[in-house]
């Protein structure tokens, strides 16, 4: 049985909608992932974070295992509980990380060896230890330790590099396997839909057509629980990242959920959901509002369907900008998130020009909002068949 | 009719409990009013300033006049409208900052001539012009503008500048008058109480008793709604604090409600209440939340009146010390705030080290709840005759 329902797919497009089940409950696809690097979606509380319609987030595997390391969240009995959030959580493998911020890394058939950018301490990250510390920081969706190339990278560069990929997929597969049944959860449950922490693999293979279907398939072998594509918006252009999408989803088994990693602006999560894309995560609407750049669409539903198609259904608020200074307007009038219904573009103006930690706030509460409230109409479309 | 009402006087100090009637509500004394600088206390919404029990706010009218400037706010219909906080504001005169952030600042009779710290424009800020900028701002209780000195200051100059500031005081005086009656706002209103905007004189002086006293003696001839103890904490030993407050305190109206600017730490206010002191405002609870310096009750009522008396009734954890690491407790076991109710000391120090702005909030939370629950053990205490 798998975790994940297919509850209805457009007849014109591949999106459909669904739920992903976790041991921390069920989350409706396809669904965006707020991103909470530390343990903590800056300047809101997961009180908020529900509010606004997050039903799961994503920590940084590689922050927290350095800061406050394992050794203190297994001392809080998880990092549900360390961060008092009780939604499901997604880690990544900490691979990511790894190769962006650490000094001196090496990469051999083992694993990756670096030292870290805090205290400059030697680390080995294996494909066994990643899976070992997700476990143990308790997180429901686990992501396999992978090399994510940048862009551009040699052909070359791409085959050795996902081929490594794939053995560590395997690795990594194994350990969860091992973890499982020590953990005595059985992957063949009573249960119509299974409820435990998952594993994904990543298909990476840069911009090479043979690699990436070559990613695909080995993995596919492996049997994961679902499916995330990796190594995209890297700084390709955007139809070379659709074009990556295309071959990839084409080759992955339509009833596993699939993941597009790091993506991304609005009108690309429209776009890979209709492709079929289930779960996203980006930092944009959260590093964007503490930038004091904002989120609006542009019309209503229901008009916005049709909007959604060309791309134009939003703008992009630059609240700094002086023309705002006296807008007594909420940010977005038929906005529903707290910060629309209590305070003007003028006031979060004002708040962002002193420098007052309020504006980061307010400004990420209604970018998260209008992420949130994005995948909500994307599900209520392709339930109407309208997408 | 006074805006004050004493519902009980200590038989074991001079401290009372009473309650001060403004235009946006009634607010029990003695209180602490939490700082909102820009229009914002940092890091926190209104809302949670009322589920912490914050009954009033004071913000700054330099700071509010240069940004986002009156017509702004009078574009959105008062500084109530604006920041969404519907309790009653105190707004300083403008007067303090004026003195410590403006550049190249001339006082003169007329008043005080400055360049702002924004961008250098020249400006003059008068008596009358303190009072119509805070009636713009829509204060609920407004001060004088005041020359606060600093310490040490020379008699000679603090003779002239208390003159200059009950010189001032009675331009304000006449100025506020001037409004109430344009709005129609009679002082002998039909209410036992009235609820209008109030305005508080400043006794000043310095450390010297003879110009303490004319201070006082000559703003009380101008009959204000309160007064307020200006020119103290900028530096004097405690010790000297406190008896420039005996010598100020004996010669107010007992019937008038009576300020203590800018101070203080918990067992300063628990001092100054004692004394008979009903307000207090202090950048401290947030100040240093902001800081990692966090406040907790030693000892838990019933036991805490005995605590008290000699100053040892909290300890300030620094939450950034290694020892709170893997602390798994929260702040506080026995506060009732939202951090202490959610988190451990190990997530708000992991927070603090990782530089995460929920830490700010958190610790925010707190340090107010602290202050907060300070001024409501204390009206408890004195209502039962136990301080």
């Amino acid at each position: 049985m798998s975790n994940f329902r297919i509850n209805k797919k457009s007849k014109k497009s591949k999106a459909r909608v669904g739920g992903l089940y976790t041991k921390h409950g069920v989350v409706k696809t396809p669904f965006f992932l707020p991103i909470a690097t530390r343990g903590s979606v800056k300047t809101v509380t997961p009180e908020e974070l529900q509010d606004l319609g997050a039903e799961i987030i994503l920590t940084n595997t590689y922050h927290l295992y350095l800061r406050p390391s394992l050794s203190v969240i297994k001392k809080a009995r998880g990092l549900h509980q360390f961060m008092h959030w009780s939604g499901p959580i997604l880690t990544d493998s900490g691979g990511y990380q790894v190769f962006s911020l650490a000094k001196s890394r090496k990469i051999n058939e083992k694993g990756v060896e670096f030292h870290d950018n805090l205290s400059g301490q030697k680390h080995l990250l294996t494909p066994e230890k990643a899976i070992e510390i997700q476990k143990t920081l308790g997180s429901d969706i686990m992501m396999v330790l992978d090399e994510c190339t940048p862009y551009p990278c040699p052909k070359s560069y791409a085959k050795k590099s996902v081929e490594l990929t794939t053995r560590w997929a395997k690795r990594c597969r194994t350990k969860y396997q091992e973890l499982r049944t020590k953990n005595n959860v059985s992957r063949d449950s009573k249960f119509k839909v299974q409820s435990s922490w998952l594993l994904f693999g990543i298909v990476q293979g840069s911009v090479y057509k043979d690699l990436r279907l070559k990613s695909a398939s080995d993995l596919i072998i492996l049997d994961f629980d679902g499916y995330a594509v990796g190594g995209l918006a890297v700084g390709e252009p955007v139809a070379k990242m659709y074009e990556v999408l295309d071959w990839v989803l084409s080759s992955l088994p339509v009833d596993k959920p699939r993941y597009l990693m790091g993506v991304g602006k609005p009108e690309q999560i429209v776009e890979a959901v209709k492709k079929g894309i289930d779960m996203f995560d980006c930092v944009i609407p959260t590093r964007n509002a503490r930038h004091a750049l904002l989120y609006k669409f542009k019309i209503q539903s229901p008009k916005f369907k049709m909007e959604v198609q060309n791309s134009k259904f939003y703008e992009e608020i630059h609240i700094k900008q002086a023309k705002y200074a006296s807008d007594m307007r909420p940010l977005d009038p038929h906005c529903d998130c707290y910060t629309c219904q209590n305070y003007s573009r003028a006031y979060l103006r004002h708040l962002f020009m002193g420098g007052e930690p309020l504006a980061l706030r307010l400004a990420t509460i209604h970018n998260l909002r209008f992420f949130l409230q994005l995948m909500y109409r994307l599900r209520i479309f392709i339930k109407n068949g309208k997408l």
